[in-house]
């Protein structure tokens, strides 16, 4: 007989109600009593577990009564409706087969841990109901992401990890490299980076951004969808050093364009998962935030609402009062104002427009009042800030002469300047961090939460 | 009116035929003669472009005659079918709106370039008809290989880019720091990684497999699709310091199972692209490699061969007068080996099965000979070997006892070893180069022309 994963039992239970299956998994309690026992076992294809009866008809049954919580095994048997009982069918076991048995030793006994100890046996805690959750929604949000953007004919285009180059002129970044450590070649107190891999100095990528539009000169619509790192030593809740983006650009796009898709995108993804992981969904709002799914719910039926970071800032300084960091007109907005635009004012997520363009990228495209950028920051309640995207500038004069300002090295971006010399269309695009993302999804609040190995300072398991 | 893209045009012809339709695009080429014009352009949406014909009743007559190849333009004007021309249909100008003008120096004359030359120009190349097709395809591959496993329950896990172990004992690897090189804090000739951004030694992962091992106890089903690093300075066609690699990892699954999903997820993806890259895989076949389409259709419709590699041997040693390579038990297979079992004796796909295990990874389940392991990989015509992969060894004492042999860290391992402790099962994976299955289906034979921007030894642009 072959395996049925508990998944395609559970959706299609009619169909396997009254028959023979065979089922595997790992077991996640045992109760015996002298002469049947119950087995709670869970394959990982499905949230809810099995449980499994077994009697002393059984010719193993003093090793099925011993098995520990984590063993895996093999059960064979009838699946019956158990209208009676809180789970609506269990298998009468005929044969339980011990495929691996565990430890006593083994740390997920059935009780609660804390997330920061889980933390720590990052090899073990997918097995738990929480990261079930989480991880399976994370795989969910990533091929709904993928779908949306190939369903609308977006190319998915792979940016490079390695780069030579610093896309904002921004962040700290990891140093890539195959020079001995212990005896880095120098010459007159220069590194000797003729010697190195690739014969020049490179870095783990901070965006995929400027090579994304690079191909959105070519295709039209595109996306980016891969890892990205800074090297930043903040030890908050909401960095990890590697994370994923999602960086789509678009041609003949502007930035109306960039906020009908972000909106698009936002709910696409969230039904996805309400619609194919309502399970794990109602585990979360019950035991990690409550509020989870009347605010997914909520989103999903919004329409997103748009302002002025002019108009916002008048909004915010009238209520100066209540904010740590006060607010005035040139002032990069912080989270507290963020929260209060979309949770107080709006309530529902809301698009900050045209921002000042000294607290933006050079990229953006200058605004006719020659102080603003063409520049979007989408916030939602809860979290504050999860897309920022912009129209980018498609003037060779003007962008050129932002970069001159700012002091940037022109022949690095030769290659961004040609796209403004050849065939230049008005375009934009945004930036998704990833685990933002699953995080507002499913109300974990410390992004080592949701990422399967967090990289942060300091902290490299596994 | 709102701009169409042309793949919407040229897959509902019916919906646009005889209406008036605004598109935009990029001018392939320009023919005008005294009062009308023909002008082709891509928007990148569809491989196959749009003429256009404008006369001098447009107010921007002498504009339209004198654009360049390369410039960007908006396109205004009614859809009417030629039957009697080549193309199925154009569009007849009423108006011709000059988004972004091209300049003399464009590097994309309509003339043909080579590959070679066409990579000193990543940022332009992709505006071609050789890579608009590598590219969507490369698009299409990934989605597919994501659709593939999502259909059936996989879940899609992010292994760590960042890693402080070294999977296979195996490569030369990529180090990662924040120390600075010019100045690397040594101690009693010992770098001091206690000061580094992890507090360790860190290196840029060649595999996720053993991370996507803990992520199969406990969902069954997983795949890995991300970046992987290789420093090795060959300078082949075949071999990127970069690239992408897809590891599905499943439990309660042997060998067999193994080669089921193998084959059914490259039957599935070649099958993606037929259906929906048609014009791309058309050009392909004609002007990059001519038997591209046969080869592929071939493989849809092969049962994949199997054979064991003591019977492969016995086979190769009958010809070891055509070989480089002499053949004899215990040798590795090289690439003249495996193309001669696919493309001589087979004629179609073949897993070859149970090697020398000293010829194979720590990690492969040994086989009841005690000689060889239960590994497998898949050949391809025109390629050879495109899939490698194993059942993994699931018992705790023997893997243990196979990891002394080879000296290696058993505390580094410790993870990996609980994996055996805890509910071990049966199970398997494989990995498939990304980019060496976009080379199979594309048919280009440097793995510089699939990357959108190559990383190689002394190569690292934009």
């Amino acid at each position: 007989m072959e395996i049925t994963g508990l998944r395609d039992i559970f959706l299609s239970q009619e169909e396997y109600l009254d028959t023979e299956v065979m089922v595997s998994g790992w077991v996640r309690s045992n109760r015996d009593s002298k002469n049947f026992g119950f087995l709670v076992i869970s394959d990982g294809t499905f949230f809810t577990p099995l449980q499994v009866v077994y009697h002393d008809s059984l010719e193993n049954f003093a090793q099925a009564a011993k098995l520990g919580v984590g063993a895996a095994v093999i059960v064979e048997g009838k699946l019956v409706a158990t209208p009676e009982a809180k789970q609506p069918f269990e298998l009468q076991a005929s044969s339980i087969t011990v495929e691996g048995d565990t430890e006593a030793s083994y740390p997920l006994q059935k009780k609660r841990h804390t997330l920061e100890y889980l933390r720590t046996i990052p090899h073990l805690r997918p097995r738990t109901n929480t990261f079930q959750a989480v991880f399976r929604i994370r795989s969910q949000v990533a091929f709904a992401l993928h779908s949306f953007f190939q369903e609308r004919g977006f190319v998915y285009v792979h940016t490079p990890i390695i780069t030579a180059s610093d896309t904002e002129g921004a962040g700290e970044m990891f140093q890539v490299t195959t020079l001995p450590l212990e005896s880095v070649p120098m010459e007159k107190g220069e590194v000797q980076y003729g010697e190195d891999f690739f014969g020049k100095k490179t870095s783990l990528t901070v965006s995929g951004q400027l090579n994304g539009e690079t191909f959105a000169q070519a295709f039209r619509d595109i996306y980016t969808f891969g890892p990205t790192f800074r090297a930043e030593k903040s030890n908050t809740q909401r960095h990890a050093a590697e994370f994923w983006m999602i960086e789509p650009e678009m041609a003949f796009a502007d930035l109306d364009d960039v906020m009908f898709i972000a909106e698009d995108m936002l709910k696409y993804v969230i039904q996805y998962v309400l619609v194919n992981a309502p399970e794990e969904l109602e585990f979360l709002n019950q035991f990690v935030d409550k509020g989870l799914l009347d605010r997914l719910n909520h989103i999903v039926e919004s329409e997103f609402a748009r302002v002025t970071y002019t108009e916002a800032v008048e909004i915010l300084q009238k209520q100066n009062d209540r904010f740590e960091y006060k607010v005035e007109w040139g002032c990069d907005l912080q989270t507290e104002h963020e929260r209060y635009l979309t949770e107080e004012v709006y309530k529902r997520p809301v698009f900050v427009t045209d921002y000042p363009k000294d607290i933006k990228a050079f990229y953006m495209k200058l605004n006719e009042d020659g102080k603003t950028v063409a520049a979007v920051d989408c916030l939602v309640p809860g979290i504050g800030e999860i897309i920022g995207g912009s129209q980018r500038e498609d003037d060779y004069e003007k962008l050129k002469k932002r970069m001159e300002e700012l002091k940037m090295d022109l022949e690095e971006y030769e290659f961004y300047l040609d796209l403004r010399r050849y065939g230049s269309t008005r375009h934009g695009g945004f930036g998704l961090g990833f685990e933002r993302a699953v995080m507002y999804i499913t109300g974990m609040s410390n992004i080592r939460d949701v990422l399967p190995f967090p990289r942060t300072v300091g902290n490299c398991e596994l």
